[in-house]
């Protein structure tokens, strides 16, 4: 019976001035996905590494084998059987679009096996169900960019409007604190009303990143890159934040923010060394708080998910 | 002695989605400026047609002339004089950035007689001081799209943070009800308070619109141009604004909405006959309501300002 093992990638959703309509993928971290068929009709979870147990085995249930059911219904070929062994190697809970790099593993993989019967966009839409399974909404900030790669903006939910802008030769450095923040509490801690002119500074700046993006104006990027709306409110529950920006920017950082709900922050640099740099500084500052941490170094992603074995 | 001649165009701000920080020029209508060496120093305005005497004549006050005196003192030439003719051939206080055409027309004209010390964007604050003096503060979103040409981003105000966006290939249908909409008023009614979602969606919008515009794509650009925000509150002082707008939908506009703050709406479309079909029907319509309305049809301007004479 025919393997197939796919990488697909981490993903940091809000791009800091683009709450819930801009996100982008990065070459590492991400998750691994190995199917097969079986032979016999239904999907099936028979392994599940890196997660110390907290995913749950159960087909229905987990949001990668809950996502190739609902992608073989709608191709109507639930007379296939597949198993699925999912590698989480990125934490759960980090902000970085973790249960959205295994759904889209998992779609990914399921969609190779039976030939590409849908494109990667068509496919998005079965990610944000596994998102809803996972979060209780159907965000697509984390799913579009891990399924298509690069940077994606979704312009509009109703009717859902995703469009694959282009990606900077920039490199990412993650930092994930090993504090908990859940999804959930983070959407709820933000302020629901908020200032007209402050809506204002925020669009120009996320239409600032969007024209930075198609010129490839690294400058604009990074002055576009400001929130005054989310970031003030999810900075709280993040250790040290500011001083973490502080750092960044000192060490020669495009622009640094929280990477989706945050507990993980992240900052753009034109070069690997400088995002190592900062890696580096941070994590060694966060160790000195006693809280653990983990980093990441890698360029922006650029393809999306990919076979690997 | 040296005589000079410019048209510079009416500007569209807002564009529905982009409030105050998108902006773009037209081809028509304009208004034009014939600026002469006195040979004594002094800026001072000798004539004003098409206005029904309601702009000073007072050089201190008159925004055209205060502005060139602005750039005279900037550019330490405050031995230099200038006589200032001004032709309205457009309606004040019609939202298409009238006292912006008057204001780009001076500025660009005595830059042309110095021969050009300045670049085009080094002007626009030049233009914004003109703008305070007009209506209490000094927003960019006529005056940058006035003096560049094409579709203007302004990103930040503070600091100042303008970049020229691609124009699209698009014709624009404009009419200006003539009913009193003083840009003071449009502004006050807008509550100071959105929601967040609602914010979110706009900002959707914007960066679709910024897409639109850098990849041309048409649909695109016609489907980000929806306003949440604004028009809601705004539209009530327009009569029959959504009667109008469901009458340039259906004869085949790419989108629809309220110049600026209004009175007059404009609507995008891909050829110049559609555009005119459309000032025709909402004109017969305006006529019926015993409203009169001037109407325009031109291309979107690339060029900004220039030399007719």
């Amino acid at each position: 019976m025919r393997t197939i093992k796919v990488f697909a990638p981490a993903t940091v959703a809000n791009v800091v001035c683009g709450f819930d309509v801009l996100g982008f993928a990065v070459n590492a971290p991400g998750d691994e996905v190995v199917m097969r068929f079986t032979g016999k009709p239904g999907v099936t979870i028979s392994k599940i590494t890196g997660d110390n147990g907290r995913l749950p085995m159960n087909a229905d249930k987990n949001t990668v084998s809950a996502s190739v059911q609902h992608y073989l219904k709608h191709i109507n070929r639930t007379d296939v059987g597949v198993d699925i062994e999912l590698h989480k190697k990125m934490p759960i809970g980090s902000g970085l679009g973790s249960s959205s790099a295994s759904t889209v593993a998992g779609l990914f993989a399921i969609n190779e096996l039976m030939d590409r019967p849908l494109t990667a966009m068509e496919m998005v839409p079965f990610a944000m169900k596994g998102e809803e399974l996972a979060c209780g909404f159907g965000h697509a900030d984390n799913v579009a960019p891990a399924m298509l790669g690069g940077f994606v903006l979704i312009r509009s939910y109703e009717p859902l409007d995703i469009i694959k802008l282009p990606t900077p030769n920039l490199y990412c450095a993650i930092v994930f604190p090993d504090v908990d923040v859940p999804t959930r509490d983070a959407r709820q801690m933000i302020r629901k009303n908020v200032l007209l002119k402050d809506a204002v500074v925020q669009w120009g700046n996320v239409a600032g990143l969007v024209t930075g993006l198609f010129m490839n104006d690294i400058d604009l990027i990074g002055r576009s890159m400001h929130d005054v709306l989310v970031e003030p409110t999810r900075s709280i529950l993040i250790p040290d934040f500011y001083k973490m920006r502080e750092m960044a920017m000192e060490l020669g950082a495009v622009s640094f923010g929280i990477s989706g709900s945050g507990p993980s922050v992240f900052a753009f640099t034109r070069d690997e060394q400088t995002a190592t740099n900062i890696t580096t500084k941070i994590q060694q500052h966060l160790t000195g708080l006693h809280i653990a941490s983990q980093t990441y170094v890698s360029a922006v992603n650029q393809e999306g998910p990919k076979v690997i074995g």
